[in-house]
Formats: C-alpha cells, sequence, structure tokens
C-alpha cells in the first residue's frame, strides 16, 4: 500500500472558496486520512491552466497516490487542460450544470468569475454594512443606534458572541450586536441598561463552565476570573438572569458559529441576504 | 410557458451553510432567471424528513415549474424520503461521495452533522482567536501585539479594510489587523507610527475615487470627507504613500471581499487554516 497524507488541489478560476468549503465538507467525511490541501485560485486563462497542469504533475510520484483535484472551473477548455492530469477530477460544475440547464431551459452563462461578481449588489452591500454595524457595536461599546439591530447576542465573557456576531453580519448580512453579562449585571439582576426595551432581538449564549474555564485560562492563567469556580458562578447567574428575562439560550460549547448562526436565523425567522 | 420565479430549495442535516454555497455559485451561471430559495436546516431524522418533504410539496403548484432542490444530506435514508419530492434533486454529496469513496478506499463516515463538528479542532480554534485578534486591532485601535499580526491592510476610510480583515480571520485564521491612512498621514509622507518595521506584512486596499464618493455619501452626504475632490485627493496621496513604501495595492471597487482575502492569501503565500 501507498502511504502518507493524500493531496489534495482546489482548482478554481476565481477565489476558491466554493470549491473549497465543498471540498473540506466532502473529505471531513473520510475519518483517519491525511488530506495535504493546495489551493490554485484564479485559473481563468490557458496558460494559467498549463501551469496548473505542470504543478499538479509535479506533485505526482511514481509510488505514491495520485492527486484529488477537486475543481471548480467554469470554462471548458480551462477544465479540458486541468483534466489531463493524472488525479481523481471531482469537477464540481459540470457535474451540476449539465442538469440544471436541461431543467432551466437555458445555457449557463459559462462565465468565468461570475459566481463571484457581486460587488455592485445590494446583499453584498448590506453584509459589509452589516460587518461595520457589528464592529461599532461589539461587546456592548455602545448604545447607539440600537434599534437597528436585527439580532442581540448576550452572555459571559469568551461564550462566543463576538464571533457569532461577526459571522452572522458577514453572511446572513444581519445587523448584530453583541453585549456581555458581566458580574455587576449579576448582583443587580438586571439585565445592561438599554436592553429591556430589545427583548426581542436578544438571543443568549452559554457554555459549559469547564470549557469556560479552559478558553479563559489561555488568555490569564491562575486568574479569579479564569478559575472553574468563577466561571461555575457566571455560567449558573447568567442562566438564571436569562431565564428571568425569558431569553433563550444556545450552547456554544459543542457548537460551531456556523452551527450557531444557522440556528439562530432558523429559529427566530430572520430575513436574510443570501451569499 | 410557466412564468414566476423559480423556486429553489437547499437541504441539509446541518447549517445548510455548504449547500447554500455551492448553490448560490451554480445559480449565478444562470443569468435572467429570478430564484426564490429557501433554506431548510438541520434535517436530521425521518420526522423532520418528512415534514421537508411536506414542505416542498406545499410549494409545488400545478401549472408552476417544480422545485430545484439542493441537498447536502449525508444519511442515504434521509435523502431517499427527501427525493420522493417532484422536483429536480441536486445531490451535492451522493454526485461525489461516490468517486471520493472509491479512490480512498474507504467507506465514508455517512455521520449526520459530521461535516461542521468542528468545534474542537486546532483550526477552530485558532480562527476563533483570529477573529478576536482582527477586532482588537481594527481600524488602528492599537499597536499592542502587533508581532503577532501576520498581515496588516493599510487604506483611505471606507476602502473595505475592516470586512477584508475580518473575513481573512474567520475563514483563513489569519490574525489581520488594518490601518486607516489619514490626512495626518499624506501631510506628514509617513505611515502611521509603529507600521514601518512590519512592512512586510502590509498590504494595501485602494478603491476609485468615484466609488468612494459614493460610499462615503451614505454616511455623510455633504461633508467635505465624502465631497469628490477629497476622495480623489485622499486616493491619489494615499496611493503615493504605498508606492513610497513600495506597498502593493488591491483594488476595491469592483472585488468583493471573498476576492480580495483570496488574492491576498495566494499574493503573499500565507500559511491558513483550510475551513
Amino acid at each position: 500500500m501507498f502511504s502518507g497524507p493524500r493531496t489534495v488541489f482546489y482548482i478554481s478560476d476565481g477565489t476558491g472558496i466554493t470549491a473549497q468549503t465543498l471540498g473540506h465538507s466532502l473529505l471531513s467525511q473520510f475519518e483517519g486520512v491525511e488530506f495535504q490541501t493546495i489551493s490554485v485560485t484564479f485559473v481563468d486563462d490557458r496558460t494559467k491552466a498549463k501551469q496548473c497542469l505542470q504543478q499538479i504533475r509535479d506533485k505526482t510520484k511514481p509510488g505514491e497516490h495520485r492527486p484529488i483535484v477537486l475543481s471548480t472551473l467554469v470554462e471548458g477548455e480551462i477544465a479540458d487542460i486541468v483534466g489531463e492530469a493524472d488525479a481523481l477530477h471531482v469537477d464540481l460544475f459540470r457535474g451540476f450544470l449539465t442538469p440544471l440547464e436541461a431543467e432551466l431551459g437555458l445555457k449557463s452563462t459559462h462565465y468565468v468569475g461570475r459566481s463571484h461578481a457581486v460587488v455592485d449588489t445590494p446583499d453584498y452591500h448590506r453584509r459589509m454594512e452589516a460587518v461595520n454595524y457589528t464592529l461599532n457595536h461589539d461587546d456592548g461599546l455602545t448604545n447607539r443606534n440600537l434599534d437597528q439591530s436585527e439580532v442581540i447576542l448576550v452572555g459571559v465573557s469568551r461564550s462566543g458572541k463576538t464571533p457569532t456576531s461577526v459571522y452572522l453580519a458577514m453572511h446572513y448580512g444581519l445587523f448584530s450586536a453583541n453585549y456581555p453579562l458581566i458580574p455587576e449585571d449579576f448582583e443587580r439582576g438586571a439585565l445592561p441598561g438599554g436592553l429591556e426595551q430589545h427583548r426581542e432581538k436578544l438571543v443568549g449564549l452559554s457554555i459549559e463552565p469547564q470549557r469556560l474555564h479552559q478558553i479563559r485560562s489561555e488568555r490569564r492563567r491562575d486568574s479569579v476570573y479564569a478559575s472553574l469556580e468563577n466561571c461555575q458562578h457566571e455560567v449558573e447567574s447568567s442562566q438564571r438572569l436569562m431565564r428571568r428575562y425569558g431569553i433563550e439560550w444556545l450552547d456554544s460549547t459543542t457548537k460551531s458559529v456556523e452551527e450557531l448562526s444557522a440556528a439562530i436565523v432558523q429559529q427566530r425567522g430572520l430575513k436574510t441576504t443570501m451569499f
């Protein structure tokens, strides 16, 4: 048997985002296999296609597995050149475009780079505005323009509010704010000022104390802040506070920002831009 | 001929991110067709599969086009239930998993939700740390820990630095900082303090003055800041400054954050986490 990691090429005529996202999702179905991935992006003319072909051939050594090539090349001619390589070719476009063309009774534009020519669309504009809004409303920075927000995350420090807010903005175009719940809030037994009037937008994040302890210790080892005891106390207090206000929460211990964001959008029935 | 928008279902046993990303990329190849997209996420048991089937059937009306179903359902049984709907089915997993299984000589885990069970991986951890780093180093907020950064974006206000930094962090796990180039810098003819020693990490963003004028006017109409004349002056001055320091720049006028980020990663040969 051959050994060593399997080489995977993501080849695209654009940014490679689609190839990488789908490819990662596919490859993660095979546990125990080690993959070495190489992205080749903006392969959008014959010259670059030939360079790419050579790059694949340089990586193909006798006695080793042939590479796996995952491609999103819209232009047939370019796909053909890359297709000459001795590899397992998985063509993410051709496998799908043909049935879609038949269904829609239309030829696809087959236009190089088209799939990301989105800068002038209202959706793109909205996503960028949402990212700017979210950075200005991270971690309770300001109460200004909070009525513009579509979702407001609350939770203890380091429970995942910031990356989730950013993801909601970048991918769903949602104006997202987030507020930390801190010991002062627990003592008062009340939400940070100004949030009560936006209760219908509030979404809680919680986390297991042990995991929180671990995360906080990376930054401030041996501090009271990071101690397991304090983490337990803060998590319990935050859940008590959220319960009091009828705020539902999600658990970031085992859910990624992608999963948390999708769950929030679905549970709240939020209207989003499609990216 | 039937008329009206085509209904597209994105159906997934997880967050639906993969289905949506690939689906959008595929559908954007068909210009002039209007699509109405519906996401059904977390379809991970038989009951939810049957609800989903009913949802598709409710949307299928006599005299109208049948829906298009783009799915990433790993479990065969669930895919089969959804597959009973009268629709064009594009199964994003089965079309690819079979050849990959043959190539790798392995059965895929076919594990529901596996493709996003990433929270415990070092890559995920790094991406979250990168997002936190980037928010703390947005818009020249601080020079602290700048030696930890992997890329530092510079450009005039509203040239796209913030969303690009955030994207680089979220998707590539890169510790990204960004600094505005402001009139004071142009007068001094020098970069903001502290950046010179990190010259090899600097990447410029530029933008066409007309577009900058448009973007700035949305926030501060009729201000000097947003005037076309001032935008022209700032863009020219920033390019002069970048040229002086040998900083290459990219143009955000027509490039999306996805494209800018991919180009930066490729041009700089940056080592990234795969998402």
